[in-house]
């Protein structure tokens, strides 16, 4: 992905440090698209019937971290107290799922990398919300 | 829309009245797209310069609505503190965004209109806010 | 929703009738919805192992009415040949979602209403392709 | 990104090569964020007038590819013909989008990178058409 690239060539400057921010975008991507794919996998596990609290916070999940990707993204419009309260929201949903995902990492694989790339969204919203200007 | 029929004839009951919560799940759909028609709209403008701010806000507002919108939908991983941290994000996005359309209102019916679909999605985030069990 | 008032105040004339976009652009907004709504209704469902596929196409389908409605209402960069793909796969994901929710229909009312909102949602499709200049 | 990684642990096959699968999803999910990107970074231009139809089709572009990542995430109900249309109008997105950001990739570097982009993943969508079961 070139979100580095993306900031540094983006005519608005936002007052928060580059790296930190396009670590929060990258990883909130990727942990989207992981939990998209993790409902996925889920609904076609023989197990279903135990997996479904795990397929609903994976979509509510995949949502959150979309539009936090997206907030982020737009600096055009950067409004440091909206943008902590998305992220918030991101972390929060971040860690439930992790923390679900945790619990079938054992039987199922792609729970564990899912509970892995929740964790390490949330990380990332955490150094984010710690860099952002009150 | 047939949300308020979707809510009844689903299995799992979570603990908001049904009319508030399809209510909030309502204003929210209809908000997301009518950001997204003023941000458009404003695109088209000879006058587009001046609003670049209103389209960026816009653009967040539409994303914040549509998974709040998908949030509160998913009633089967329902977390009261995660749907809390969703919707205050979302009231903040549409007050933002009601605010600088506003500005535009007297000059452009598609923000006077904006604005008063943000405003009414706010209201309905309160009421929710104000009913979630803690 | 405001869908034809924000259609009427746009700038920018696109060369389809206003009633048959709006009504195209809300069919698919309802039925984006309604499918969301029916995702998780089966979901939370005891016999979620049957109704699987009924969840991976409402969420197939949720997503491509979502972007149709979003593609349909950005008139700044309107090119007939794109809608008319994005359109004729919204239409094919109406279709392939109302058939699978009709066959749950007579046990689960969340399937029959959702049914019914693909059926409206392909129709308004047709409709729209069929005004759609060549 | 772990795409790859999920496709191989989803308890469900499909009848694609893993590698062309997962390079058709990378990519659809990086021009998604690019485009977001490109949008935001045109409307921040003092010559935003002129970038009007990029931004639009920007827009667009990045919502035909995410959705037509989480169309191909989602195995467990795969359906070719519909697989089939969801890439070719996202094709169609990837190629007009990127000749658009051509035109202004002299003076904007962010364009430029949009441009490649969309132009990736334009060739993943096509050799995914070849390699998809008709």
């Amino acid at each position: 992905m070139n979100v580095i690239k993306m900031i540094e060539t983006h005519p608005a400057a936002i007052p928060i440090d580059a790296g930190i921010l396009s670590r929060c975008i990258e990883d909130c991507v990727s942990c989207a698209q992981t939990c998209t794919a993790c409902a996925d996998a889920c609904l076609a596990e023989g197990s279903v019937a135990e997996l479904v609290r795990c397929i609903g916070l994976d979509l509510i999940c995949a949502d959150v971290c979309a539009t936090t990707a997206a907030t982020l993204t737009r600096q055009t419009a950067f409004e440091p107290q909206l943008v902590r309260r998305v992220v918030e929201a991101c972390l929060d949903a971040c860690r439930r799922c992790g923390d679900e995902c945790e619990k079938h990492a054992v039987h199922h694989e792609h729970c564990r990398i899912c509970a892995e790339d929740c964790r390490r969204c949330a990380q990332a919203c955490e150094e984010l919300l710690s860099a952002l200007p009150s």
